[in-house]
């Protein structure tokens, strides 16, 4: 074992030097996100249009673009306490078995209940309903971090909670359910009977296995016609990737104790909340020119929103409740194959990251899940942790990065974001396991479907 | 939320605090723990009657009740670092919901992929067999945790690892079969076909949902008629509790650091490895007259083995195959009823910790599992973390014992372990959520049925 850096393997921050504050990198863009839209007026929503869906204090961060620093208070800080700092470990059992002159770190999320970073913007999104006096908030769930994180969240808050699962999800995860109702939540399964949009849906596609899209319209629904409620999401959102880089935050700081720059930061990118957020602080270096880093987003193959995507505006919803967002879209409709395993089923991406996509300050690839089982199993056997399907897309990228180096004989620092654990994906990986897991790539022609649902609006 | 005492929410050691030496507990006993004996002549076995079943060094260390401190090697050290030191947590949360003075500590072993505390010891029992020239071992898991651990320690060593998981596990959680088949291990549902004494036990107990004691007979048979493996085992045994102990040195090294004396240790005991491990320096203080403190054992009352048990020599296996050992025993033929959710199915208990008990050292107590995930969910709910059936009846008597702190006014220190987490139990959180899980004691005939066949032996 090569430990010659006299670097830990976990470099844990104590409590002093935990942040304080969240980073908001749109202070540092020059072109700045565009603004969501009124999806009846074309319009840009601001702070009164948005009042009926989101709460008021996240609604004023949804929108702040100016202020770099926004202090995380006090009681988040103390939530924040119980399960963070996350360890940024040196992986080198990885590096030994790869046989690279690469220096591997990983940022882990995983070490909490809802086994991901997810925790980090539910506790903050609970805080800021239960300060705003709510009786409750609705969300969706994918692969059910979030919606884990949320019900455990709103347990410590003494909110209601109401999650729709993404069917195939539910289905898939029935332990991830129990998890949300030990925390208190009520769980279903979506598209539902229950809601008038889950019907619409239902009708048109009867026996679909759902998308987050879906979810995401029925939680609307329900917490616009239920006094005293709101919807709060777990990605794509400014204000997710604000409470987001708390990971950022506390990876350069902890970078930095031991004068570590990293050439390369990788990580998966389903709505962008894990990159975004681990990004943030390096990638306001970038935008000031003060520093230069390669950030690759990692998106599965089967969701290619960045590599094969329109920049557009579009519906963050597939019931097209919500307000238009400008991004990086598969188109509002798009319907990721049940084949595909876990999280990153997203049809979008978070405004600010397509944004910055956009302009060139980041790189995208996609990968097939299958590559993604085989990078998932060679780091679980090395480094211990088994990881979830979703952040195994960045070790895929970091693995194959790290050969580049063997090749090179570069000395590359390489940096990636672990979200979460794969404990709820076992499912997915007896499928892998037992050689019956297949790759899925949408065809140009199913995407050119797709795309023509896009609404047509000037952005 | 208080934070007076000006201690973090989480302990962390650094690299240079962890330990370098295991502490064995038997150098300080008065009376020391009784030798196994053959199951044929009724004589001590020494090292070379062992060989056949065990690792030569681990043989080395069962039997050494002199050397206070035994080096952890180099390599088992590194690997640790990957997953350890793991947090001395003081439950804020937790104190401020049960309104008590006392003071809650609790030393957390879930944060691996093994989801437990055993991995301190699969390890160390993996390297020695490499160090030895062997291809494999073979072992049993109830939970399946020890037999995730030791898969995960196989693959990081490269040895075969051959699993019989006690059935009605395997069978309520499946997804376990399936992490240890990802780190590369065979697991047989036991008792099994593939093993004569597994099929001996389905001909006297047909439809049996096993028990860890069938499943080590059919394990040990299995190393001791495939040349190049040996047989481990996750409990029970003093090299065991040897290697475990490195949870209590953490322990106390942590607490050391902020002048905190614990007045109350408390642990579940089901074989007496995490108990024992816990408390090894502390117990050590005590038997030398230094310090004092109360030590709970908290055991199932589904499976009581010390509050109900007697203190005789036993076997350690259904199937006799295995040494006998002195211990507090339910008599080998007990099986748990099938009812009880999770671990601590274990007959029998450590003979380190049945001699400290009978010396009266420790305390023991047993609780109803209703009891044990009210507090579980207690629990989760304010400090977090989703607790192991197992680790949860700790949980109960932490509360119980905080909650008479509020009676009395008194500002105990509790110290308690967490073994692990409940991922892979939301079958039996399913049933609790459900109000579906009922109790399960023991009836006297049912116990001096059981009793009626401990071997003679005058022990």
């Amino acid at each position: 074992m090569k430990n010659s850096d006299n670097i830990p393997y976990k470099i844990y921050l104590s409590e002093e030097e935990m942040p304080k504050t969240w980073y908001n990198v749109r202070a540092d863009m020059k072109t700045k996100p565009a603004p969501l839209l009124n999806p009846g007026t074309g319009k840009p929503m601001g702070f009164d249009d948005l009042r009926p869906v989101f709460c008021d204090e996240l609604i004023r961060q949804e929108l702040n673009d100016t202020d770099r620093e926004i202090p995380i208070p006090v009681e988040i800080r103390n939530f924040y306490k119980m399960y963070r700092p996350s360890p940024l470990v040196r992986a080198y059992c990885l590096e030994e078995k790869l046989g690279t002159p690469a220096k591997i770190y990983y940022k882990f999320e995983g070490n909490n209940t809802s086994g991901s970073h997810k925790l980090n913007s539910a506790i903050a999104q609970a805080y800021y309903a239960k300060q705003q006096g709510l009786k409750g908030v609705t969300t969706e769930t994918g692969a059910g971090q979030w919606g884990t994180a949320l019900s455990m969240a709103c347990s410590y808050f003494d909110l209601d909670c109401k999650v729709f699962m993404v069917k195939c999800s539910y289905e898939q995860k029935p332990f991830r359910r129990e998890v949300m109702r030990t925390y208190g939540a009520s769980v279903t399964p979506s598209p539902s009977e229950t809601t008038s949009v889950g019907r619409a849906i239902l009708k048109e596609h009867p026996g679909t296995t759902g998308s987050l899209g879906c979810a995401i319209s029925e939680a609307v629904e329900v917490a616009t016609s239920n006094p005293g409620y709101r919807y709060v999401l777990g990605s794509v959102l400014n204000q997710v990737l604000l409470h987001q880089s708390v990971i950022g935050v506390e990876t350069k700081t902890a970078l930095d104790k031991y004068g570590v720059t990293p050439d390369i930061i990788i990580g998966c990118a389903g709505g962008g909340s894990n990159l975004g957020g681990l990004i943030s602080p390096f990638m306001g270096e970038k935008l000031r020119g003060e520093k230069d880093y390669r950030i690759i987003a990692v998106e599965p193959a089967s969701c290619p929103s960045f590599t094969r995507g329109k920049f557009a505006y579009d519906f963050c919803d597939t019931g097209k409740v919500c307000p238009l967002s400008k991004m990086y879209t598969l188109g509002s409709n798009f319907i990721p194959s049940a084949n595909h395993a876990g999280g990153l089923r997203y049809h979008g991406m978070s405004t600010t990251l397509s944004q910055l996509y956009h302009d060139g300050y980041i790189e995208a690839c996609s990968v097939e899940q299958t590559k993604v089982f085989e990078a998932a199993t060679q780091f679980a056997r090395v480094e211990g942790i088994l990881p979830a399907p979703e952040s195994s897309h960045a070790i895929r990228v970091a693995i194959d990065e790290a050969l580049k180096c063997r090749e090179t004989g570069e000395e590359k620092t390489i940096v990636f974001g672990l979200t979460g654990t794969g404990y709820f994906d076992m499912v997915a990986y007896e499928k892998y396991n037992n050689g019956e897991m297949s790759d899925y790539i949408p065809t140009d022609e199913e995407l050119e479907a797709s795309f023509a649902t896009l609404p047509k609006v000037e952005g």
